[in-house]
């Protein structure tokens, strides 16, 4: 979080009581005419795009020809770990070894959830037995954090622990503390770069602790979620940790499980999801696989592959689309600066990375601030969403996502959100001088 | 299994020793001949052939436009049971309900899969409990079958209890006997149109007894793989009893659990699986399936229905398959009669679509005739695997797949093959007088 500080105002906690009266007022004035206008907008989820998918128009072209890089044909069964050519695009990208990297269906969020069913149907490589087996089976989430993380963890009834996370990682401190002392906690969520919603960045130094620390239980797991590992909002490029080999370097090489993606690259539901880890985790994880599938879609990697061409046709797509949302990304800067600087009301990240804005307003007014944007035509994720079991224990996180609307719907709706923590601000206050 | 008794020879069993000997004699000639051959033939997998993959070549140039019926952008996310015009196309082609289907990813096996990992950790819709929290979970499993699905049922730790698999279905007495007594059996495993590997057709008759049967478990399951349900052979087209219907009618309609999938009908790698059940059921696996995943590949799914354009284009495009496919599965009929007939060394189906020939040899030589083949360069499914963990009690059970070598290589795999079986049965003959 930034301290916001650019407008010298005097903070709403610091006003007289007839002056907050008048504030807010003024907010309910304004809340009132917001809603006459019968907007409907949606800030909810981290979805591209119709102009961002237009960039990938070339896809629905391709594939030429069927057969991959190794003479297979990609229409027929086969082939677990993926085609050649994407694994080893994306392992340069990942800096990884190709024979470390899986390419497999359209979406990496299945690849976590089958990573998890086999961890609790058989163990990881280095578990002693099924986690369905142990007592209790705990995970450290970073908080705010990727509610669909915690959702699943929820299906199989593993316990959360929440740690902060921080502008550099999690806290790295917490983490090692949880880990070192409790068998029963199994591994910890990551989104290492451009974090949703912060948009942190894990720093090597904190990664390089993860990577090392000492863990009760010896089948610790970094579920590390690089959703956004080339989704750059500046030219201030944020460089993911190595995290696979600081753990082979540490003497924890099967700890870390590597997840990307090019839903944000591609096409949100028709991209191809991808699994980095230790040879030994990726023969574990193919094993599994290989029970329930003849292999993924490999027509639709082949398409990728021809589709990027290189690496480094992956970073320059990547490029293209910076210049569609980096301008949403600046808009809602904007509009919180100017409606809520200098009033102390609220602090919010200012994202290199990523899809997400975090907003953290006065504690105790995030779900208030969600249901006065709601009643205005403003749909927005629902506060505590960052958190285990959706609760918020301070009710101030409020997740912005500004990619899908177009910019003058982004503007629209930042001027309404900022209008309502506002109005829940000094309602707040109000109540309670 | 169909008596065979076109030619008029003297049964291998009724020969003298002498006469036996003379035969054995000769039969390792032509095997010696065979070996000296270096061939490199393969008839194990269920695969479809290259000439039948680019009878759905016009995939690769769609989809034109990228919205679906409903407007939907298939690009990106969302849409959990499938885009809509596909599911109201399988609807009518399995006569169930749109709102009964939901159309995946490129794997039915994947969602088979995932409906027992659904089972398994949070049980069905008519569960008393997670199935993982039962003492003991058995299924059915009528042999020969399809060996996936017994690996599968292997991976959960789930018991195989086998019922012979006749030509109008499963052995239902057997069925019901064993469903009936024991609140472990939990479900069965059926490929109810011309079955993998039999060829089998389960009658409306069978498919109303299973429906209608009691259980002594609850949520007992069929898990109705219709997996070749439009591979016709031949002119005599099997309808696929009406299993939803049946269930509902007999007032379990919770019961069945149907799959289907484009992959032997359009790209075995890159298809749409689908599955019908009851609303209820449909509601339930969405429900499960929404944790681990944003909507399946909608484009692929796109894609497929402008392809096919209405039922009757499925309908249409499975005759194209059956040009290229039907004079293989007649080619090995013709060279197994050739060879075989008359001397009591085997028994094979003939099956009226679908992708094998179940072929029956001598107790305890299918082993051995498989490892003939191997030694001569023909790749045959291993003996046994139609069987749970691999073991036919009988040793006899061989699955031919014919489909995806070209039709020269079918006639001398199937050479081949009936070199292997008569040398192998003279070599038991000769042990046993």
């Amino acid at each position: 979080m930034t301290e916001q500080t650019t407008t010298a105002r005097t903070p709403l906690a610091e006003r007289s009581a007839p002056e907050l009266e008048a504030f807010a007022a003024e907010q309910e004035r304004a809340y009132a005419a917001l809603k006459g206008r019968g907007l409907a907008l949606d800030l909810t989820r981290g979805k591209p795009a119709a102009a961002q998918l237009d960039l990938a128009a070339g896809l629905l072209e391709l594939p030429h020809g069927v057969k991959d890089a190794s003479g297979v044909d990609t229409r027929n069964y086969g082939g677990l770990e993926g085609i050649k050519e994407l694994r080893e695009m994306f392992a340069e990208l990942l800096w990884v070894e190709p024979e470390q990297v899986v390419a497999g269906g359209s979406s990496s969020l299945t690849m976590m959830r089958d990573v998890l069913v086999d961890l609790w149907l058989h163990g990881a490589v280095d578990s002693e037995r099924p986690w369905s087996q142990e007592e209790k089976v705990t995970f450290i989430c970073p908080v705010p954090g990727y509610d669909r993380h915690f959702t699943l963890l929820e299906w199989f009834g593993i316990e959360m622990v929440t740690v902060p996370m921080n502008d550099d990682g999690p806290d790295v401190e917490a983490v090692a503390e949880l880990a070192g002392r409790d068998a029963s906690v199994k591994g910890m969520w990551l989104v290492p770069t451009y974090a949703n919603p912060t948009g942190s960045v894990v720093t090597q130094e904190i990664a390089a602790r993860l990577a090392a620390m000492e863990t009760a239980a010896p089948d610790f797991k970094i579920l590390w979620d690089n959703a956004y590992a080339f989704h750059h909002l500046t030219e201030d490029e944020a460089k993911s940790a190595d995290i696979l080999s600081l753990a082979a370097a540490a003497g924890h090489p099967h700890r870390p499980i590597m997840f990307a993606s090019t839903s944000k690259i591609t096409f949100a539901g028709a991209g191809v999801g991808f699994l980095a880890a230790s040879v030994e985790n990726v023969r574990w994880y193919t094993g599994h696989l290989g029970k329930g599938s003849i292999g993924p879609d490999k027509v639709n990697q082949l398409r990728h592959a021809q589709f990027f061409g290189s690496p480094q046709g992956v970073r320059d797509h990547m490029a293209k689309h910076r210049l569609v949302i980096a301008p949403k990304f600046a808009e809602v800067e904007r509009i919180l600066t100017e409606r809520l600087s200098g009033l102390g009301v609220a602090t919010w990240t200012r994202p290199r990375g990523g899809y997400f804005v975090s907003l953290d307003v006065l504690d105790g007014t995030a779900a208030r601030v969600v249901q006065l944007a709601k009643e205005a035509g403003i749909a927005l994720t629902p506060a505590g969403a960052s958190f285990p079991h959706g609760d918020d224990p301070r009710d101030r996180n409020i997740r912005l996502a500004p990619t899908f609307p177009p910019l003058e719907q982004v503007s629209e709706a930042m001027e309404a959100v900022a209008t309502c923590v506002l109005l829940a601000t000094s309602e707040k206050l109000l109540a309670t001088t």
